[in-house]
């Protein structure tokens, strides 16, 4: 039996989404026990609860040596606001655990690989089920935490890898969360940013990332439409700026705000398997 | 007579708007020679031209010994994509000069203040002739650079101080354009932003700004509605995220993106007359 937390540190997720994700484990999914745990339903605001609910029932979740992995509902905005206290709470119950999440949970990805506490995973979340062929993205979340390799973004090597949504890692760099990623593979995504916005997010991240391996592309998607175009497509940008800072740009990854993202455990094969 | 090159290193200015300028400075602001240099009007995508066009008009302006001053036309984005090329570019003839703008300007505010090469102002600009009260912006930041004291922004103290848009200073934080701001009073403004935007830019900002005098808050103007209400206001995240660096909150400033922007000279009142 693979026991399951799910907590938000964010925004909450839906009851009917909820029920939804479980209907879909139970019959597809043998083997787990998903506990959604209440404050996911919680709201204070943009977030799932105040920043004291949220922090507290991560904690819950992350020390209780009974779980094996704690499961992200959803993004959003506000992992930021507990991440450092999340750390500094956790006892040993949270060694050895898998993090899985993406785009605002990057934060929290960011600073468990910086303190080097159990396996962050950046993939599909609990709130994924909204989307069409959201079931995929379930249970291939599900079935890596069995073991299942092959939901795996394709492109991993033998080199430690990371991954993060743009703006998300952007916003970590130089602060207390932000892992040293020296000699990794950076994949990036983004979602609903402009393009001027994508090459003014890729200005900074370049400029933090001195010493990385290489740089992939994820899929940048819903660009919303400017009142002129931006010149350049997102490829053309992440090259740019690779180019300015002498890091490699590695080409594309199969990781998104979508249905069809793929799964990247950080750090290196070894670590993850 | 006061001799003002304007150029345009983010986006294009529109024919029109340097007429009104042209005429209200004719009318209102003898002893001015104002030359829009061509390249304000150069389209590229979503710039005033290719990179290389802007830095080529930026440092014909700056490296001119006959211009008192160099005046930004616009913002919008695009100025970081020039700014290390124009600081290696500048000669003798940049050095004493007063550079006026403000928003994505402040990529070149922030790399010449690191420099200290001339006098960084962050105050209006052409393109605010076309908001309602635009010719006093025009006026305010043309009166100052004849001396005039008045438009300043009414809380400078003895202590040095700059001011920046919220998310250009975040993208300038870790980057070969970030001065070092230890001591400094620090004014930030920002328009159209969701609120959960705003308390993400403070999380990276207020990580980076250790040492410093002071933050003030501009005006945080054109806030989009969310889908739901963020819970707290701009003065509060200001606040939350100050106290969680230890950086006293200084309370309001008279800056942001409208007519009554006032102007801000970087550095300390005796730098700055």
């Amino acid at each position: 039996m693979t026991r399951v937390a799910i907590c938000a540190p964010s925004r909450p997720i839906d009851a009917e989404d909820i029920e939804q994700v479980l209907e879909l484990a139970s019959r597809h999914a043998p083997g787990f026990e998903l506990h959604f745990h209440p404050q996911v339903r919680a709201e204070h605001g943009h977030f799932a609860g105040e920043d004291e609910v949220r922090l507290a029932a991560l904690l819950e979740c992350a020390n209780d040596p009974s779980f094996d992995a704690v499961w992200f509902a959803r993004g959003g905005y506000g992992a930021c606001r507990i991440a450092d206290a999340a750390l500094a709470g956790m006892g040993p119950g949270a060694d050895g655990k898998t993090w899985l999440g993406y785009s605002d949970a990057g934060y929290l990805l960011g600073g468990l690989y910086r303190e080097r506490i159990g396996r962050p995973v950046h993939g599909p979340m609990p709130v994924d089920i909204r989307r069409e062929g959201g079931e995929d993205a379930i249970l291939r979340a599900l079935s890596f935490l069995k073991g299942d390799e092959s939901g795996l973004e394709p492109g991993l090597d033998d080199r430690p890898t990371v991954a993060f949504n743009l703006i998300t890692l952007a916003m970590l760099c130089g602060t207390s969360l932000m892992p040293g990623l020296a000699g990794h593979v950076v994949i990036v995504e983004e979602v609903a940013e402009h393009f001027y916005a994508i090459d003014r997010l890729f200005f900074h991240v370049t400029a933090h990332l001195g010493g990385i391996a290489g740089l992939r592309l994820g899929r940048i998607s819903d660009v919303p439409e400017n009142d002129r175009p931006f010149g350049a497509d997102a490829g053309e940008i992440a090259r740019y700026w690779c180019a300015r800072h002498a890091i490699p740009f590695l080409g594309s990854a199969e990781i998104g705000h979508d249905a069809d993202n793929r799964i990247v455990p950080f750090g290196s094969r070894g670590d993850s398997t």
